[in-house]
């Protein structure tokens, strides 16, 4: 970025503010520039435009034609006889500038650009891109796109929006931002499918101007939001999404994300370990995951968490109370909610003998509970079921934190028999007051993932009853809902995005990096470089211990794996002949005759604490079971940096492996408060490390409180004032 | 089970026959055994009779009503004009049995039983189902149920189907068996949505007569059926199911089953590692797999698994190309097929140039393929758009095993725009005939999860067209089907369901578990008892080794919890010390004086291999990296047994840890057939030991093509002829 640009940026970031957000999503009058009756985006826009109520003037504005869509339309925005309030800008790349000019000469202060052949199309695009925000900033405009379908209001009931909204469109809690366009009608579609009421759904384009961060804001200030989703390709600027992120998080709005990219491979080095366990996907799932952002899988289980958090009571706990018609939902349940660790409790004595009253006498009144089907044993005559009854008692257990009840299934038309209608009716009037008045929430599940139509849709939509589709999305949603609740008010900003690296990194011989970990007070196990067998079988009797010998060279990075590394040597013949052997491995590999003389540590916990650089986030920092289980099990937590000793202590603690390092079956328990403090101050270290590109110590020997760095890897930019240690140096280092 | 009812059972298994179920599920006329009109499951029985079309007659019968649903009533089947093929009894329990007295003196040959408590209400319900299935046996009369609510057949147009069926039901290859009955209204519910048709869906019930392996018979000769969904509860008669299941491999007709019980915890003794591993669920998920039945987690993975399979073609391979008009869509589809193992690879330079030349110039002709939205610029006068242009291509490629196509969108409701109606129609009529023209199979899929109806429904059926509904549920039957296609031909009976354990089964001690190892030339590692220190240095002298000390006794299994273990000692006066440490901290648990002296092994490789007595499945194997590994890491591979050496191979291939047996990093490897010879002899060792309760060898140690046992726990029916092996042994065992 030039001087300049940075400058047409700083003056386009205080154009957005709060306020003109809010105005920016509903504006009362908007002009359609480049309208024509053939195009697809137009008509879509006019659609959508009624489909939200929308009741200010739809401007027509065309350089040919006198007439669009009936409307009378004028040449240029500057023929308008007063501003709009937005104007769509359907022209064609090359024409959008013109447009801009027009807009602040006319007094349009706000703008969606459609037109895509910017950023996205490489060089040439990104100084389009450049110029059109240098221009817009230059006249106070505010732009959202270019490159984007537009937004949708339902509560100002305004839809500049160039793509089909399923009909009916429910308005509602959860907001909607999307950094790929087309995919927001499929979000619509799934919503409109499920009476999902949505707020603002704004499609991003390329973030000219209104970045994700921004609409984070915006949405979090909305009144009508009560949960946003968002659609992710990419995190731009960590340091602003993630404030925006916290502002969320203390607000109370909770934020469902479906990134995208997770099956591409990872960019990182394959130099260390780290990079393998760190990959691009793992560091956005620990980014999302520090900023309390509930990351899923896809448009239906988004919109269904969305649902539950924009509609439901948000449950204090993981007891569940289950209540169904059908032993075989009450199987299923029970099935996905141990994979993802809610609890189905037994009833109390006093719950489970209320409910066994009502139910007929070869049921089990239990939890979960099925109340049979032995209700449709006679035509009904009263307004509540067994089931009810159940719900009745369920949320007065003091065990439970929230009931999932199965027992709302609406037809899709009115029962023709009157009497039939009236009891429904009455029934579904009483569940909605005892849902309000439970002191637990309870949340309405329908049995499996099919719409909510007519009948079913007008009678839920009057008590504001979410019924969330199906057991899989449903159990699957409260379960995004209780880890949100877990997360919050944790979160913690992000550091900005790194600058791109300098291109002078490289592998460090192991004594320069083993020197780096010392002089940051980080303990590595005792050792020194050998220059001969002499002078290695002489340190060796100076450690006292049996010893590792390894390859001490800046090319040599992978030492096992050629050779270069001889272990558990004891005695002057086996270390000389061990210092013979890895010298002569190393020699077709540029080893030369350094080798590095440590003491070998038994008997404690090799682990694994590693740094690398992401390009998106900065430095990461990766810990689990060192050695071949890093790869094999995949059992690593992965955390953006800064991690103090208690952000690594939590991540240690989330390892599969952590009865290891408790001293599982008898080997000695790690004292995890020294290792996090070790770990934690290799994280700092290589943050501050000029050039980093990946610090990894692995193995990190650890025995109760001793700690040590075995191995360490350092690759960053070289230092003039490091060098392998010598045979002239005074005393072993580490 | 008393003789005589063994002797009912086997004249019941002789009236089930394929023609008699086939005559079963399609009857002509139907009596209707206690219907009134306040039952709401009469009231069912009539409308689903009607939604397939039933033409026979619906007679009721009723002691009491001359006139039941407008027609007229007899008081008993006796009373009918000439016998119904089938009697649907709603009667209540305690006259069912007269029922099927009237039907056997009415000539009746079919029943199908409504009424709960039976075997499922404890003991007293036991009884009166075996004097039920005696007294229908007797007569020759097959019965489904009781405890169910009947079947339908869309191509018998025959519904004696007691719950609702959600209109419109669509006829087609799915055929369904569930053994709980309610939700089998859920099932019909998701695939009314998707318009996914359906053969014959029955609710087994108790499976007095007609079994779950009846009911797969059944499918499989049944023409309509071209896949099988099952909601399976219980897997009763393991040899019979898997009998099924193998007809079923056999004539190419899918099982997708959705099993429950997951979230039971496990039945097993916690004595052996291999029951915490090994537990019911992974049992079944065992079994399942070795039959090549598709496990699914939920009703709608279940039916759409089970659309793709009945409607389309089978892939021949994982490559997969993918179409959209969306970047988004292209992500998500890329992300979960990623996670699943299909790939998306490159398009060849012919098919990208082909397909670049009907792309606008800014869309990038590459796999995954976004054409872009930019068909919306003008409104449509082709018939075919760039979509449709790349399936033309892409089908061609032969670098495809199959195309993802998400091309097709249909409004619900005709265009009324009669042009652009025609273009539509013409257009589908072209994918249509390009699906069936193509070399490879073309699967379409829905962009979510959403119903499709009205007109789409009617275009879509029209041309037998099924969208699969969204890429979460999409991409996961796609990989459903590929395992499917992987798992033919390698289907083996089940043995059948063992008897109740004989109560006998006791720990045995170690020195008794390597004897019988030992006698079955399993190689396990050298050692002897020792009674004291002296004994204990003068058999770790013979052995020549290091040696470890285990306390040898059949009341202590987790030796090394108590400190009954002492390793890698060397040298007299160490192997005394340990002999003194071991049988002391023995000393409180009933530990004796015995301690087991072996040989320590090093620098190898330790597995376990375990087998437990499943009470549904019989014995079964697990197999996994030994130590703390098992239970930590989940990696371990279970299977129903027998098991032979290519079978086991099998299962060794399948850890993740596999790659620390082939020699990862350095370590030796192990020579896996040798592995695999030694574990399936302990595989068949186990199944024959009478009582046999746990058979583990953990750790099983392993280093090139040697292979020891070093730890050996037998829990089975004492042996008389064991005993700990004594200081007058002439030589070290093993």
């Amino acid at each position: 970025m030039t001087a300049a640009s940075a400058d047409v940026r700083v003056a386009a970031r205080q154009l957005i503010t709060p306020e003109r957000l809010a105005g920016f999503f509903a504006p009362r009058s908007v002009a359609l520039v480049g309208a024509s009756e053939t195009s697809g985006w137009a008509r879509f826009i006019v659609a959508a435009s009624s489909a939200v109520g929308f009741t200010g003037p739809l401007l027509p504005v065309h350089p040919k034609h006198a007439r669009v869509f009936g409307r009378p339309a004028v040449p240029t925005l500057r023929d308008l006889a007063e501003p709009a309030d937005l104007a769509f800008i359907l022209a064609p790349t090359q024409a959008v500038a013109t447009v801009i000019d027009d807009a602040a000469a006319a007094g349009v202060r706000n703008v969606v650009v459609l037109a895509s052949g910017f950023r996205e199309a490489g060089a040439g695009g990104v100084a389009l891109e450049e110029s059109l925000v240098a221009a817009a900033a230059r006249h106070g405009i505010v732009l959202l796109g270019p490159n984007c379908l537009g937004f949708l209001n339902t509560a100002a009931k305004a839809a500049p929006y160039a793509l089909t909204v399923p009909l009916p469109l429910t308005a509602g809690p959860v907001g909607i931002a999307l950094q790929s366009g087309a995919l927001a009608s499929v979000l619509l579609a799934f919503a409109r499918a499920h009476a999902i009421g949505v707020s603002t759904v704004a499609s991003l384009g390329n973030e000219a101007m209104i970045t994700t961060a921004d609409m984070l804001d915006y949405l979090v200030a909305d009144e009508q939001t009560k949960v946003i989703c968002m659609f992710l390709e990419e995190i731009g600027d960590p340091a602003a999404f993630s404030a925006a992120a916290l502002r969320a998080d203390q607000a109370g709005k909770p934020i469902i994300a479906l990134k995208a990219g997770s099956s591409q491979a990872g960019q990182q080095a394959a130099l260390a370990h780290t990079g393998a366990v760190a990959g691009d996907d793992a560091v956005v799932d620990a980014a999302l995951r520090q900023l309390n952002i509930i990351r899923v899988d896809g448009v239906e289980e988004l919109l269904t968490t969305a649902a539950l958090l924009g509609y439901d009571r948000l449950p204090a706990g993981r007891r569940m109370g289950v209540l169904t018609a059908s032993g075989g939902a009450c199987d299923i349940i029970a099935d996905r909610a141990s994979a993802l660790g809610i609890e189905i409790p037994p009833f109390s004595a006093e719950t489970t003998s209320a409910i066994a009253a009502e139910l007929p006498s070869f049921a089990t009144a239990r939890n979960p509970l099925d109340v049979t089907g032995y209700v449709l044993a006679n035509a009904r005559t009263t307004t509540l079921t067994a089931i009810d009854h159940a719900l009745d008692v369920a949320v007065e257990e003091p065990g439970l934190d929230f009931v999932l009840f199965t027992g709302i299934t609406i037809p899709d038309a009115r029962p023709p028999d009157e009497a039939a209608a009236g009891l429904l009716e009455a029934r579904v009037d009483w569940i909605a007051q005892r849902m309000a008045s439970a002191p637990i929430p309870v949340i309405p599940l329908a049995p499996t993932c099919v719409d909510v139509t007519g009948y079913a849709r007008q009678l839920l939509g009057k008590h504001d009853i979410q019924l969330l589709g199906g057991i899989e999305l449903g159990v699957r949603a409260i379960h995004n809902a209780l880890r949100w609740r877990d997360g919050r008010g944790q979160v913690r900003p992000l550091p900005p995005r790194p600058p791109a690296p300098p291109g002078a990194a490289a592998a460090w011989s192991e004594a320069a990096a083993r020197d780096l970990l010392t002089a940051a007070g980080i303990p590595v196990v005792p050792g020194r470089v050998a220059r001969s067998a002499d002078e290695a079988a002489q340190i060796a009797r100076e450690l006292g211990t049996a010893v590792a010998l390894k390859i001490n060279s800046a090319h040599i990075t992978h030492k096992s794996d050629i050779g270069g590394v001889a272990l558990n040597l004891s005695g002057d013949a086996a270390v000389r002949a061990g210092y013979q052997r890895v010298v002569a491995a190393a020699a077709g590999h540029r080893g030369g005759n350094e080798v590095l003389v440590t003491s070998m540590r038994t008997g404690g916990i090799e682990v694994l604490a590693g740094v690398t650089m992401d390009a998106g986030f900065g430095p990461v920092l990766a810990v689990g079971l060192g050695g071949i289980w890093v790869e094999l099990l995949g059992d690593t937590c992965v955390r953006v940096l800064p991690a103090g000793p208690a952000d690594v202590a939590g991540m240690l603690a989330e390892l599969r492996a952590l009865p290891v390092l408790q001293g599982a079956r008898g080997a000695p328990a790690a004292d995890l408060d020294t290792l996090a403090r070790v770990i934690a101050a290799i994280g700092e270290l290589a943050g501050s490390l000029h050039g980093m590109q990946a610090v990894e110590v692995n193995p990190l020997w650890v025995s109760g409180d001793q700690v040590a760095a075995l191995d360490v890897l350092v690759v960053a930019e070289p230092r003039s004032d490091t060098r392998a240690a010598g045979p002239g140096e005074p005393a072993l280092s580490g």
